[in-house]
């Protein structure tokens, strides 16, 4: 496989005081942080343990910096971090003695989505995240401001093809489980969902490409009822996930 | 309890193709459609079996009219709809020969999750949403648009008081569970899910309000693994929503 450990996060400033607060909680390697007013007790008590300087700076100045995006007046310069490798999140849940529980996202391209993908993934004991480079959403600080955090504790790899990467979990004993509103109702898939998986998420206007629909080794879907039929990405998404988690 | 079906719609825009032909399927009382290309061949048949005009306009009138939005090119505009009262939801369910399968939103203030919780909730068979009047999202067209339509097939109420809805609920022998980051593991609560339901969702920052946890028969969980511990509102909202469904 491609090394893609090259491709650095577009954007290394993470904004918001959750998300502040996690990448100071988590180890991220933080240069400094800026603030327009007094930081949160927490946040100083953290900083100032690590010695990471706070720096103050006019409200507008962070404006200027994060059009239209709610920064809430802090904000914290991250060392560029690197994109994982698929073997990293397989070696995730090896050290943890899980079965792997891997989760790819098939071009979902809205920022909040993806956003509360990655929050929604962590909470579910996600071990890592499954991207492709084209026509993807990627980290941006929108991403990590959705995540509430989360980011700061879950694994991505983003890789050039993703019929290739689903090939090489197979060889490593990893099911191949997709989602489309038309599949097997996934109440009755409990012994599939035991097994090492990785799930796929397709996007939100079309679902999963029809390429990566081949390589998967069932189609999962919720049973609805309604006229609608279709749920939000990061709502089924959460349901899938949770699904899974209920029988790890 | 006071009538509230002086409350209309603030707007009476629908916008966008999945909108605007979710509510031409759903009988909705359409005035006319506005479109800034040829309309989607879907969408003019049924206009033209309806008799509903559609007219031509520029493509910039739209952007000005619906700033921000993404309009897609097309609108319509609705006869103001009618919040329903609490019976009205009872009644549907009663039709139904189903039990209620109510959702109270406690304080939702995103318009974006409120969109997404009303399509989840088409979809998982809820009978109707209850919100309150005050401090909570509203019906504008950037929850029709989230909701894809949904909003055309489900009832919404508003309320001045979630405590005393939840004492007439109480006395209609509806159940009321909550739900919270900590309380009963969900997973174990089956029993309760196939009783007669109300379901509330908290608000995105602080969850349910303690007046309303009072009036709570149970406090539903999602067990979670990992740091955050903490789910999108409507990641939350859907989860929930498909655990119920699934012992209806």
């Amino acid at each position: 496989m491609k090394k893609n450990s090259n491709n650095n996060f577009n954007n290394n400033f993470i904004i918001g005081r959750n998300s502040v607060l996690e990448a100071l909680k988590s180890n991220s390697e933080i240069n400094f942080i800026m603030c327009s007013e007094k930081a949160p007790t927490e946040i100083s008590k953290i900083a100032s343990k690590k010695r990471i300087l706070i720096k103050y700076c006019d409200h507008k100045k962070l404006d200027f910096m994060f059009k239209n995006l709610n920064h809430q007046g802090i904000t914290a310069q991250i060392s560029s971090r690197k994109y994982v490798e698929i073997e990293d999140i397989i070696n995730i849940a090896n050290k943890k003695n899980q079965k792997p529980f891997i989760l790819i996202l098939d071009k979902i391209q809205d920022p909040h989505n993806f956003g509360a993908i990655i929050r929604t993934a962590e909470c579910m004991g996600v071990h890592g995240i499954i991207i492709s480079k084209r026509r993807s959403a990627s980290i941006t600080p929108t991403v990590e401001k959705c995540s509430c955090g989360a980011l700061s504790y879950i694994k991505i790899c983003r890789v050039d093809n993703l019929n290739r990467t689903c090939e090489m979990l197979k060889k490593n004993n990893i099911w191949i489980c997709g989602t489309d509103s038309i599949g097997e109702n996934f109440n009755k898939l409990s012994d599939f969902f035991r097994a090492p998986i990785a799930l796929i998420i397709g996007s939100e206007g079309e679902g999963m490409s029809s390429s990566t629909k081949k390589q998967c080794d069932v189609i999962a879907s919720i049973p609805m009822q309604g006229k609608i039929n279709s749920l939000n990405a990061s709502v089924a998404a959460g349901i899938f996930m949770q699904k899974i988690a209920e029988f790890r």
